[in-house]
């Protein structure tokens, strides 16, 4: 394709794109393609000749199209906003015609200036102190990264540098192998999986503060547990408190939690992915109360201020931190343009970055600070909107408080009725959402997302929800009374949790390798099919470490990442495997093993009658045979039940847990 | 701005792109701007209320452009190419407007499904034998990650992970920690430096291999190095062989390698990030002979093959050691759709990625094969081209073999000269390069990157090198008679390399932090100014591991990161400033203290003498004056001897290197 050929096909795809948004509402929001669907349609291998652009293009409808979740459609609701927006696209068309990499200042000088300029202006938009900005002989600054997720690795390892230099200063006969094994990291029992990901690679402790009625991390259970380990002889050195929580928008205590981060030497690290973009809003700033004694804070323009992805930004008080942890030795050059002249490739992991700056620019003078304000304040009227819809049908409860645009909610009653709620809802492909556990809970999120999204849009997307919730309660008056299941009970049927929560598609499901897609398919046929054909890989099967997790999975008050609910799955199969005598059912991993049962008396028999009983089978949901309770006592009684009465237990290593409350006591 | 503002100004857009991409010859490839020039041109906060799309635009041409390093440009020969393509750049229209997030396979399952075929095609089409490509019942893969940094990061915490299971299998009284501190990754001493940023993450020990005569590194030297690590209680456990390496484009025995590697359990990442697009050429894929024992392999076809940045390529034997590294104890689903529905973000270090694939399809099937065959042989014909007309010139060296796109040259004779050419070529900014040293040797690179630059271009730029030359010795001649200086002895200057290497702005230079700026500014009184202000950080100062560092690099044969060099630097400051008594000079570090001084008595006093050759003053350098050997003379005169003439020393720690034969001996 020659320049010619491309102002008359770019001209196409920009009426393409226009007429893709403006007619979204049209698709079906969520795609009913099975795996392998674009594989069956395209050829094995690359053309030897080139194709006609009208070739590839038509197949944009035909291939791609039916397969994508639209994000951009305003019936979307699961996960947070990633919205896109005309200037935003504008900027990026200009970014890939330059394709300049802004490793270095010189590398291309506008990429790194205007970075650095469109980055204090945001700062400020949030209202962000100083020395998070670049000024001259400052050494704090913003940075466009590409992810919120690597963000939190920067900052642990940055946090990680600073420890290790601190204790071999202290301690010069100490290795920094042995430093980094004593270090302990902390966040939020409702943290972000890319937490546990970050301490992963940085191969340090992670521990997870309990948080409280309102899903906040406070201040001194933080203490407590930094006290603790410093007891212990551990190094406590991060964490990351979260302003808006994947599950419910929860928000951490940032004024205690900085506070004892700034008195105890701990890198304190903002994770504010979604709530970031409300801050421009004033009256949103108040949970930003503490920040100055932080010393990282990241947020997603990305999600909901509309410049498409990737584009996160963040600032740290002092850009040493990260030359260190990313640099052997660094050197410095302080001279009459510091804090002018900077090179990006010593802030972040990879080398060379894209000129994101222009998009981020763009919108920000387009819409202007209070056009983007109105963006955010609609979106959250909006969400109040629906939430006062769901209050006034007595049928659903609002399971957390509400904060911004993120709802969570459920039908009362037993977990595997909201969740039949939630499979048939997505299997409509008229609204998308995806599902969280909150302590126990079993709950819709419900995010406004589009700026397109209209009241008219909420309205409808209720009235669907009233429609399938009518028609379940309508096939089940028909075959059952309800059972009522008192919500207090709920956590004991935590194992009950069905396949979507197990397997759904959510940003925070770390555990379950190439699972998301099962999520999506609820149809009894095609679970019927995916469940017989389910192996687990003997490799990660059976052990005790294995063994101790999923009773800690089980027993803790963590924010789950959704998939890891499918711990819960190992070990069990389909009925008709086992009864078939299919010999891999000899293989199957036992969930506890003697040595380590404990409380076994204290086991209710009368559980099994509950988990038994018919409301697991009306709904149209054979999945749940594969793994209720009924199932799994079939194929060894006292495993579930031993798991269900074990004391506390730390969430993450199954040992357990002393000198903390259980969640009853809350 | 609405879909309908979008539809006009999104073709103005499509417009602007062509005319800036077919008029790219117009404007000065490399910008002559000072740091703060954004900075000095825009407001310092965002703007209350929007501002009009024209008003934005029109900032593109008078704030943005100026600023830019042209990429694109058939004179841009720094660096690697970073290359668009109209059919890429469509791609990207397309993806930015349905703006997925394809962290799981169902949060947009079309953007992971293509994915996994154009990976397959991709691997295909340079020859990757059938275990790194998507199969049923396979567990290897393509995957597309952000940079090859990051690629190279991702397979050394993938290694570290199977090495760590491995080793708590075998003595499960060992610590994670204990094993972590005693793994030894590999690379030659070519390699990138984002293999010594991922062992800084890992907190691994990193060894360099020294190269043959080829910059190559071979199997018996990396074989001894890690049988010498066994023999002392080490674990070596990771190698990366690099396939064009950055200096001067030089390959790795890849075969020899990868077969020591299996031998030796040792994972074998291949970075072939420059390189890998020619492979699309079988007479090019010699090099890639022993991938089938190799673990991972990366390559960018957002550098040569027209693919805008990001976009990698990178394909692993066994996905599961990525999940390990990315996932505590992950469960694993096989079913019948293993190997259709996979979640990337089990893959790779962010959560989230964009819909990469669509450009990538779009580029290839647009092309064709044949049709990116044909531009890559173009690019190796017109560096051949360049090649013949350096040999031309008895007053250039081609300083290593070329290979594909890369030419390295230089002047015959003192590296001060070399030095002086390559700055007044980018400050005239007609042609852009980058140097590097190899070996001691000052070189520029040359490489052929646009798909637009044609042999006129290549003759133009010659012609521009020699006029450039011309003037030199024109200059020259008048003032002084040239002192010849034999390229035996130029090792023996390493120190001497002046500031554009120290400070330049090249993707290989992870030392200095914002010094690349100073790389672009060779005239006299810019660079007097700069001099005058330079200070260094008293805590980057003196201290015994520093002295060790700038021992150790100033002996070594590495293949430096060019701003390495700037160590060099440390401690010396303008005479101005020493003489004129200013404080600072108090605090100047000292380079040796006396009791690391080793062998002063083998320092030859004739050694100051070349270093205070008439040559260093006669090029309109005035920079060299504050770190000629002269000068330190002045300071110190017992320092840099004691430098030069140290024995063997480890490159990355200083320590002394025993069994090891020193670089004379080659």
């Amino acid at each position: 394709m020659d320049g010619k050929e491309f102002r008359l096909k770019g001209k196409e795809v920009v009426d393409y794109i226009v007429d893709y948004l403006e007619n979204i509402r049209d698709r079906r929001v969520f795609p009913d393609k099975k795996p392998g669907f674009i594989k069956d349609q395209i050829p094995d291998s690359a053309p030897i000749e080139g194709e006609k652009w009208c070739d590839i293009f038509k197949d944009m409808e035909s291939v791609i199209m039916p397969g994508v979740t639209h994000w951009q459609s305003p019936h979307m609701h699961a996960y947070f906003p990633a919205l896109n927006s005309y200037p935003s696209m504008l900027g990026e068309m200009l970014t890939n015609a330059i394709n300049c990499l802004g490793f270095t200042w010189a590398s291309s000088p506008a990429c790194t200036e205007l970075e650095m300029v469109v980055m204090n202006w945001l700062g400020k938009m949030i209202g962000l102190p100083e020395e998070f900005l670049h000024r001259k002989g400052g050494s704090g600054g913003g940075v466009i990264q590409t992810t919120a997720s690597e963000c939190t690795l920067i900052s642990l390892l940055a946090g990680r540098y600073v420890a290790i230099k601190m204790y071999t200063d202290l301690f010069p006969e100490a290795t920094k192998h042995e430093i980094n094994g004593k270090l302990v990291a902390y966040c939020s029992d409702q943290a972000h999986s890319s937490v546990e990901k970050a301490a992963l690679i940085g191969l340090v402790t992670l521990k997870y503060i309990e948080t409280d009625d309102n899903l906040s991390m406070r201040g001194q259970k933080l203490l407590e547990a930094v006290k603790e380990d410093r007891d212990n002889g551990l190094i406590p050195f991060w964490v990351c408190a979260t302003l808006g929580t994947t599950g419910s928008c929860s928000f951490d205590n940032l004024e205690e939690i900085t506070e004892i981060c700034y008195n105890e030497f701990l890198w304190c690290h903002v994770d504010a992915a979604y709530a970031g973009s409300a801050f421009i809003c004033p009256e949103f700033r108040s949970w930003l109360k503490g920040i100055h004694k932080a010393d990282s804070i990241a947020f997603n323009p990305s999600k909901w201020l509309m410049v498409h992805f990737d584009c996160t930004a963040m600032w740290v008080r002092n850009s040493a931190a990260l030359h260190g942890a990313f640099n052997v030795n660094p050197l410095y050059l302080t001279h009459e343009y510091s804090g002018l002249a900077i090179d990006y490739m010593h802030w972040q992991i990879p080398l060379s970055k894209r000129f994101r700056s222009l998009k981020l620019w763009f919108v920000i003078r387009n819409y202007g600070i209070t056009g983007l304000q109105e963006h955010i304040r609609k979106g959250v009227y909006l969400a109040e909107k629906f939430e006062s819809l769901i209050r006034r049908d007595h049928r659903f409860e609002i399971s957390a408080k509400r904060y911004l645009g993120l709802v969570v909610f459920r039908l009362v009653g037993d977990n595997v009725i909201t969740e039949t709620l939630f499979k048939k809802l997505n299997s409509r492909g008229r609204i998308h959402c995806v599902p969280a556990s909150l302590k126990g809970k079993y709950v819709i999120r419900f995010t406004v997302t589009s700026p397109r999204t209209t009241l008219d849009d909420i309205v409808t997307d209720w009235k669907e929800i009233v429609r399938v919730t009518d028609e379940l309660q309508h096939e089940r008056d028909q075959l059952y009374s309800r059972v009522k299941v008192p919500l207090g009970e709920t956590r004991e049927k935590n194992e009950n949790f069905g396949s979507s929560l197990l397997l759904s598609n959510s940003p925070m499901s770390p555990k379950i390798v190439n699972g998301s897609f099962a999520a999506i398919y609820d149809q009894g046929d095609v679970l019927a099919d995916f469940y017989r054909t389910i192996k687990l890989r003997k490799d990660a099967q059976d052990s005790p470490a294995m063994r101790r997790r999923i009773r800690g999975i089980l027993m803790s008050g963590k924010q789950f990442s959704l998939d890891s609910r499918l711990d819960l799955f190992h070990g069990i199969e389909p009925v008709s495997v086992i009864r078939t005598g299919n010999d891999k059912s000899h293989n199957l991993p036992v969930l506890e093993d003697s040595n380590e049962n404990e409380d076994k008396s204290s086991s209710p028999s009368e559980n099994n009658q509950d988990f038994h009983s018919p409301s697991e089978d009306i709904l149209d949901t054979p999945q749940r045979h594969t793994r209720s309770k009924s199932m799994d006592h079939e194929i060894n009684s006292t495993t579930i039940k031993n798991c269900i009465e074990v004391k506390p237990i730390c969430s993450k290593c199954g040992h357990s847990v002393n000198g903390h409350q259980s969640r009853n006591e809350n």
